[in-house]
């Protein structure tokens, strides 16, 4: 008897895409299913093993009635109210733009039956998946409702179609369910803001300082070097500027920590978005990162970086003249590439850490030790590369086109600022009294009587 | 007392190498392990904490008893029918070869032990998993039988293994259970056979274009460039035709479902099988694409590329002219390798975010974005890189060798049919009609009276 | 009733950051909360909609109560031991390093309040994880305790907080489970300081050979080649060296248990150890492989790789001699390419399946395909291109500076002795002898009176 409640009937409302699929899945995994349809006799679609009746009569077969059927079709139920009194109606629809109705599909349904469970689950879950083994988007279904056994029930039923679940709270967290498979990609929204504007920007003055400039003075046509020569500079431009923009947000946190003299006051709210795309910011970099990296290798079977080599040497020839081997030019050369490699190598460690699956198999202090220790390594890694770069160009004057600095000197701008503020963080003093306001210290204040003493479990937040 | 039954005591017959680390795996998860041998003296090998008894006697200490013996050994359990009288029976053998027995194990351990509940599961979680911990290699336990009270007592210990588990249905999927451990990436087959087919045929064309025409006409032996040059051409034209298969099935998809007026109408096998194989060929093409990109990059150091190069120059001295700056010829030269950087980062993208871990944190919406736009957008820039490429190259004849086109014209092929097709679907009128198919519109036909109304979630498959 | 256990009130004893954090985890997921504070008015940190009271107050209201207190501060549960009476108490505290204290913070606890069931668990989880929605860092809970149902209950709370739990055994384990927030890497020390040994022993020995003996005996200061040219070369030799370590013990354990004809004695515990770090030591080759790689591309454009050039081309110029295409060298060299491009693309392939969410789709037999058959395919390849790199240059007498050989030698020792022992071990008749050991059998010795048979389930270890 258990056995039969465990493995039981569950009936679905709806022979769409998502009924069909999700009978078939529940039939793999033992269960008996019942279609409730409009026409119980066009029952050509619905998975074999399964059994199609009038709603009402399906109803009657289960505990557990799946709702596959469109929100602006819900009002059919108002007639079988009797035979839903008790059920569990799990809502599984989704809507086709965010806000589409003032109340949710959920709290709607339980609206028009009242005397049901409604409990809102498996929206977020695709029909495809569910047909190809649900190895592919997202395995995680998230219920809400407000009958914790009705919410049990379905849990119960996601965990023997090898899914996970999580609960999310009451009905009043319908709407939010009901938003998430709509949403694109809503963390990358910021960081990809930040890739075009600075994208834009600086292309624009690597253009006029490359491109423009020749044009204008020289009267010289290099305007195919918009194709590599320019994107490489902007690429490896963006990405490190990026790459300091993801180690800016913790500096700025301590200081405004020893600036109020707590962690118990909240950061402004720009600070905590910015603090909560950390990652996002990171792997932006990282993708620019890769596409300069792909535009160096690239370079030297580029026509023109051939042929400017070609003419150098004839012109060496005609003028009975061979350039003597510069030692100070190959100890730069090889060190900035050198560095190159290694920021880029390390960079390239911080990407693979942040997968998923591999932050999973880390412990906190790993975590920890990769993206800030590691992180800070990388930042300092890939600024002395474009230091190096640089070398003592900034001491040319004919290197300031227009009254402008070079574009090197643009990148080097943000990632210095971040390391300084870091340096002076980790100078014992100051790293002290940020470690004891990060345990619970606070700074006496006038009025606050004694010594609030705030117990911590020592894991700080990730700062 | 129900803490007792929680955690209670479990038997295992055999002491092989799996019943040994499934008895350390539960000693570990704080269960008694009794172990049933047929010498019960020779106790040296089991985990320490753990007993030996004879069967019968360990049968009696345990509800559940895990079968960790060879199907030839099974005979021996007839005699012990009375003490496995209403036991649960987990049968976790695997068989050396598919097929080797009619009936499945499983299924053969039930009939000789009629009054116990047989449960198949464990069979896909090795020995090396249960001992090191279950990081590498499949922690999912699947399982399969008759009473579900049985089922959900193995289910229950995989848990607390910290195992993951997966209810197959009744005792007749065990022999698809048997199969799995013995399968070799049957998803992987049908791509590796086409790519492997492609790089054959393509590499004989390639090898005639280049290498045995000059050898026939001139004379020239060129055969050093099999190593090199021509595997560069070859994995790029692989890779680009493979990526365009990706998308092909699904406009072919979209034109069935035009055709015949409705979504409800099967698919033939052959294109439901593509379907399936999409991402495992995408991944194919991926490698080819490494593989391309790794033999570019390799190029500039190509001993041949530098004699030509430095040939080339010292031509232009002993002739005494100098090659002026092509500004035409850097423009496609530039630009036909900007477009591979940027085909083969998104490509990259495409890769990453097929990791099971990456595509189970997206939502459904963003899964389609990736795969189908982003897909799409990848298809467009790589068949570019190829058509600026080639140029202008398919007017000049002496291209055209034994009357066979460049190979860069066959590999354009595809590519250029999957775009012009997806073209076409996406045309408003044409988009209007699929998408209507989609969400469950069916044109009318004779004899079928009225409107059938099929409710669909919005949620259409990933076509 | 049963609805309002499932998902009752829970009581916290601390309001730090890991408190608030679980607490207002537990709110969304439809818990009660009840903070137990010392100084119940100060309530403002605590998350909207849970309770602050007084902690014999607090106590009274749930079954479960987390004690996110420093073990320091336990001391004040002795004058509550009525209120705990019966109480689940759960141990967060982790320490901050280990050894700290001769007794688990867990069994200390269940020594102050006897009357109450203690569960360690949630410390290997960071607060920041649960307020960021545990996408980061472990979401896996691990619990132990002496009392199953209360193990249950700490089981029930985490799977509806949507984390995974694993159970480790009675209370005896909490120091085990306080120490592992506290590793670093545990299974990454080995296989790097390998690496670092093997680096430093390399790079000195390349310096010698290459840069200080020209300084020596011709006065030629070459120091800049430790930058790029050096790395390059060591990189390399690192790399696959670590990669022929990975596949040598698994040979050695072949030859022990063929040297003690049975698989059932114990391994000597470095070979144990060796063998655990595989996965590492091949991650760590593979991080050294990217370096050569990223190296070698980087070549073209070192100011020394083009200097030579321009001087060779210039030099032929001015002897006015052309140096002849040699078509032995373009093979060679052509040919040592392709297989560093070939063993390099199998080796990411390694890496990409080592990859957890990857090798956990992967069943054992297909696991063991890669791992092995691909493993030794690319130690082949990489060998055969270190092989072909040397080429001749063994019998040119020019090249043992100051009798040592050159390096190219040096890094195909390790590998060449593993293949070798790789192609004794799989000659059909000592393959024979390695599988019936594996599956069993054991070698007759004096004493032993007829056959042991041991059963197998035919899953061998993975050796």
């Amino acid at each position: 008897m258990t056995g039969d409640q465990k493995q039981g009937t569950v009936c679905i409302f709806g022979t769409g895409d998502f009924g069909r699929s999700l009978g078939l899945r529940l039939l793999q995994a033992g269960y008996e299913v019942v279609f409730g349809s409009r026409d119980p006799k066009n029952n050509s679609l619905v998975p074999q093993g399964s059994k199609v009746m009038a709603h009402a009569e399906a109803a009657q077969m289960a505990q557990v009635i799946f709702m596959a059927v469109h929100r602006n079709h819900y009002q059919f139920l108002t007639s079988l109210t009797s035979s839903l009194e008790g059920k569990v109606l799990v809502d599984v629809s989704n809507n086709l733009k965010m806000g589409q109705y003032p109340q949710s599909n959920a709290e709607y349904l339980s609206s028009l039956v009242p005397g049901a469970s409604v409990v809102k689950g498996f929206n977020t879950v695709s029909a495809w998946a569910l047909q190809s083994g649900a190895l592919d988007a997202s395995r995680q279904v998230l219920v809400c409702g407000d009958d914790p056994k009705a919410k049990q029930a379905v849990v119960d039923i996601a965990h023997s179609l090898g899914l996970t679940a999580q609960d999310r709270g009451s009905l009043r967290a319908a709407g939010e369910l009901e938003d998430i498979p709509l949403q694109l990609f809503p963390l990358w929204r910021l960081p990809l803001w930040v890739a075009a504007g600075l994208t834009a920007l600086l292309f624009l003055y690597l253009l006029i300082h490359y491109v423009i400039y020749a044009y204008v003075e020289d009267g010289k046509d290099s305007f195919y070097r918009v194709m590599i020569s320019l994107p490489n500079k902007l690429f490896a431009i963006v990405s490190l500027i990026m790459l300091a923009l993801c180690y800016l947000p913790s500096s700025l946190a301590a200081i405004l920590q020893l600036y109020h003299g707590t962690k118990y006051k909240r950061f402004p709210d720009w600070l905590d978005r910015w603090m909560l795309s950390r990652k996002q910011l990171g792997l932006v970099a990282l993708a620019f990162g890769v596409l300069h990296v792909l535009c160096v290798f690239v370079k030297p079977i580029a026509y023109s970086f051939m042929h400017s080599q070609d003419t150098d040497v004839i012109q060496q020839i005609r003028e009975n003249v061979t350039e003597p081997f510069d030692n100070t030019e190959a100890w730069r050369s090889d060190a900035y590439k050198s560095l190159g490699v290694l920021g880029f190598s390390m960079f390239l460690l911080l990407g693979i850490t942040s997968l998923p699956s591999v932050s999973n198999t880390l412990n906190w202090r790993e975590f920890r030790f990769v993206q800030s220790k590691l992180g800070h390594l990388t930042l300092v890694l890939c600024t002395a590369h474009c230091f190096l770069y640089g070398w003592d160009k900034f001491l040319q004057p004919s290197r300031y086109k227009w009254w402008t600095p070079p574009p090197y000197m643009v990148a080097l701008v943000v990632p210095c600022v971040v390391l300084v503020l870091k340096l002076v963080l980790i100078t014992p003093c100051i790293d002290h009294r940020v470690t004891r306001i990060r345990q619970g210290w606070q700074r006496p204040r006038k009025g606050s009587g004694g010594g609030h003493t705030t117990v911590s479990t020592g894991k700080a937040t990730s700062l």
